[in-house]
């Protein structure tokens, strides 16, 4: 029974949206110490060694800025200290949230270009490709694709983006949205040649809102240097200057910080391989469950399912909000909407972050029984099928 | 992952022994307030109004006594403030713990008679009527039975053993332990004319070990003026004078206390009935799914189930033990062990205190996946089961 | 001992910077409660509330909008939502940070005006007038005033400000930084005429840094309709749209919302008139004893005393950043440095926030003792001048 | 401003009376993780390095028994353990702990002896071994000391007192009441010969009442086993067969377990002779401000002053505990009261747990300006005289 709810309700609540996620016991411990002075040693020496860790996880040598910001901001930053107005930057409509990037890019003064899917699945590559190989003139300043859309649930395959660009010889920087995977999904800063990564804190790094980052490469850097977008709070050079030494420009969200710290430690401790496995697991165990109450996923190309979150379409006729509202008042569990042209017609299911198999089957178990109590047509057996998977494979 | 946990182990731990229960983190975040000073106008005010809704609890207009120590220590007191060397006591082997209650008595120097039973139902309330029928002289000073036994998940029908002291015309004492039943099953002071009840604070009153309680009648008061065992730390009499005001004649256990006040509110803003009916349909989910995988419930007597946990018999030449220690080191969920004769023979399923459908759940499916992974004979579909029940019912 | 702290140092931590202040228990407390969904019912509900009890600390009945995002952000937000590329803006010169909103202000775009000051008080209103008389053709849009210097411990006189340019007939629109004086000292946004208050949650407000506020004025509301600076991230439009129902548009920080909703309270019970007398009383103990060693405060002005931080001037030949490591060493506790011009010429000592009279003492117990180890000249008996001033006005 | 006070008081309530204690964060951190199995893997292993930790502190390579009880528990421990029916016992009336110490052994059925003092000094180490001279019957079973008497802060000398029982050639068991002094002054269980140590959580320990201690010699061990007091929960022959293992033989206080663990760190992190040479200063410097007032302590033998709290006398004529109420009213803090034949007489400050020098300004700050404002008559200067002693000995 949260502090939070309106009404008694005995036992935990499932947050089982895709993020914010389920925060462990240790990092709201951590976040509750007292605050400290942001300009002394103790606190220098607490970040730096906080930047060390915090690149591990984004797979890269080079710099992450921590902002003390939610990630939408981490959006703009991206933008705003690489690019000029009227830049041209490619962008992929992927869904709900990629949609919102290229309206922020807009709002800045940039000029997107926007390849279509059909919200079921990730980014069009090829169209990509296309695209980048007829700019001749490389008007194109930038690529920029969402990793893991979190309105539909459908990956984005980055390495083929990538592999894309350098197919094309094309300058384009490649900035890639980790919001909903970082941390829950396989992801290679350096290795797939991504200028700039945006995330947030929210998600797999399993902290209360309000932290977002930019992972910067060298190109990226150079491009800051002469990018004419206006930009104060969210410019990387003062960032990463006083970082140098583990200190910040202006005051840092020092709480949020003591979290950030005890997440990085959770996730190193399990491994980032156990990490991004006991989510592959669990996405599984979720569509065999889909699959077996005869639903069907909003994504429709296996390759690009994601490990972090499952949308699932409800059958015409039904609605999708009912069916949450249902399953929020009577089992205490809140699972994501539908957004924009999927309002109401799919309900997210979030199996990330600090998520064990027990959880999981909870929050499963929520769903058939929300189905049944709601009267959406389905089979029964899904919740059966998810524990048939993962005791095979515990 | 907890901070005490020896691996990493992601999502939350499944607390699902009948006791300690996982704690609401409310009074979790109570009980880590600053202590206060216990001899302050402040602390007075909060003692005054916490004993007053501490009665609600146990239905009674009688005092009840709160020790800074655990559940064991309640035994203890309600023995020692109302009974003489030698005097003969009449106890109901219903299982472990009414077993080792009976040698605490041998220990303080009392004579129980114990009236067994086969460890798979409740105390034998014809034997106990006869026995007392029988003492003409009335040298029965204290007749005590468990109400929920802990080992064995067989529940004492209180009322039917007041009918039977009422019925015989025996005066002796009745004094009861809810350790496990108290605010989870209906349980009834006043009206089941009990003179001790036992509780303790880790089980349906949802806080941390190291609180425990007496509510006394005023048949018990009067005795414990001739009652004889030495006693200091348990004495009544110190702390109902110093109660009055709202102050303890030592050093309370004053973080718990403030627990104690969270967890009071969370069970009044529920309602107490809806307490009791939330965890018999849990009881009744957790038999719907035992009985589908075709094992059997230690309790024997439909009438004696109880409604806070359920111990599991494992099939013959199969270890519960080695069940238990693959569902913790698997799927991070700790069950009950067997205790005495039923040791390594049972586990046993805590489903009692802050519990809310989609734990249940997930314990549940911990148990199918556990008995799945240590090869444990059993039909698939316990969880089916469980979930089909709850859903009708929800 | 703090978490965080590198060696043991029994007893609390004084963290007597000018901001962030210590965060009360019941604050913290209140931000480790798990997340929750941004989206559901029971957010919305709780936002809504919160918005209007935050109207009542800027002494508002228009909106304030708050951003997940540290203080500087919301300097950015009050320039980009009112102003155009090129626009001139009258700034003043009071310190460090009015210094850092000017660089801000040509980051973006904006041609500031910059009127000086020694930084020894607060703004030279006299100068903003006469500079607004002369702006005959209205070319300035807005007036930007630090309410209180964190550098310097003056305070600019915000209702002469306002006088100013009502005398001057001038239309701009007056800005005022209010990050180190809200909720700490009397601030009035509708009587005093301002269009956009700028607010951070980490002095006054007793919460870690995180959240920033801009509380807007009518006239600066139509301001942003034509305002032509490229925002998205700032932009009030979303942000008010949103709120009218107790949401975001982008995801909120939902635990500091927890935590200002708790800090909110704590302000609201105490009563806004009692917090800002407690506040003057303890400027005036430490004034006191400034002047009780022989020490001189860097405000120079009477009228422009800040009452949430006092800067002390070191005499000439010390260094104050020796004074403030031998006081964190020895005494743990943190002061905050000199900036800018400032740095090693004074030290600060931040007595806002959550702090009583027993904290105050032991904060100029701890400069007295540091001034002494470190060998600063000085009359002993500040601290006893300080005590005597605060028996006398308990 | 803390959860349970009844009016808004800012800052930090002072907690100063001579125990509870302030209990760090660190520690509340602690004791607010989930309860955990206390039959499991984790917590035995976590029990075991606890229980090789504790005997640190007592300075012991004996056992240490924990009792899920407050201190009171643990007297009753020491004497049923050891003692039988009718023994004589030989207690000396240091205070009104003593006195209640000695009441216990009576309600229990010992007969003690009580050696007088004026309560302005620790035991009569002389009388002690006059009487145990005497005793050539050896008829005297044990002699109870209390290290700290905390209602006059008089030390003992258990040192002395083990030569008087050596010069004596008695074969008395030595059991010392260590409940305010451990980890707070120097102590040591066997250097000194000492057969039981009782102790508490709630002072030295920086938890919250809740666990109390028994440090068993072997001869003590030996007493037990013809001891013929009824015991059964204080019993130490289950403990310390369970604890072989990391167990116990009934439930443990979980959470505070957690929050000694992390108490027993924080004692080895600053090392026991820090810990004991701070608690001496601070004890000195509360003197030189009692002196400087022109008030008295209650301690009336230099050699005798206790390094944990000091008690101090108000004028004749004058009420400590109008006193005490004008502190707590106006300034936030809670002193101990008088107790016994003390009762209004002197007023009590705790120094001891987790303290820094601020800390302990504030407090000093705290009593000089009460003394001010209930008008009881006091030389000024006493905050001003510990300043100047803490100054040069930080």
């Amino acid at each position: 029974m949260a502090y939070y709810r309106s009404k008694p309700t005995p036992g935990r609540h499932f947050l089982q949206i895709p993020g914010p996620t389920n925060v462990p016991d240790r990092v709201l411990r951590a976040i509750d110490n007292p605050t400290m002075d942001h300009r002394g040693p103790d606190f220098g020496r607490m970040a730096k060694a906080l930047l060390e860790k915090l690149r591990l996880v984004f797979q890269t040598r080079g710099p992450v800025v921590i902002y003390p910001a939610s990630g939408t901001g981490a959006w703009e930053a991206a933008l705003t200290n690489t690019l000029s107005p009227g830049d041209r930057v490619l962008m992929c409509e992927t869904g709900w949230f990629a949609t919102l990037w290229k309206e922020m890019a807009e709002r800045l003064g940039l000029v997107p270009e926007f390849i279509g899917t059909d919200w079921r699945r990730g980014a069009d590559v090829a169209a990509i490709e296309a695209r980048l190989r007829d700019d001749r003139g490389h008007l194109v300043k930038a690529v920029c694709v969402v990793h893991n859309e979190t309105s539909t649930g459908c990956t984005s395959r980055i390495d083929e983006v990538r592999r894309a660009l350098d197919a094309a010889r094309h300058p384009a920087l490649l900035m890639v949205d980790t919001i909903s995977s970082l941390a829950s999904m396989d992801y290679r800063h350096d290795e797939w040649g991504v200028d700039v990564t945006v995330a947030g804190s929210q998600k797999g790094l399993m902290l209360p809102p309000g932290l977002s980052f930019n992972a910067v490469s060298e190109k990226a850097l150079r491009a800051s240097e002469t990018a004419r977008l206006p930009r104060s709070f969210w410019d990387w050079k003062a960032m990463l200057a006083a970082n140098a030494t583990g200190y910040f420009p202006y005051t840092p969200a020092t709480n949020l910080l003591y979290g950030l710290d005890a997440a990085l430690d959770l996730l190193l401790e399990e491994g980032l391989p156990n990490v991004f496995a006991r989510h592959d697991r669990h996405a599984e165990a979720t569509r065999r469950a889909v699959r077996a109450w005869g639903l069907e996923t909003q994504c429709a190309d296996p390759r690009h399912h994601s490990s972090s979150l499952t949308a699932v379409r409800v059958p015409e006729g039904h609605s999708a909000d009912a069916l949450r509202a249902v399953i929020l008042e009577r089992f205490n569990m809140s699972l994501g909407n539908g957004l924009g042209q999927l309002r109401d017609r799919v309900f997210r299911i979030g199996h990330l972050g600090d998520l064990g198999d027990l959880q999981l089957m909870g929050t499963l178990s929520g769903v058939e029984m929300g189905l049944r109590a709601a009267g959406v047509p389905h089979r029964p057996g899904g919740v059966q099928a998810a524990l048939e998977f993962l005791s095979g494979n515990a």
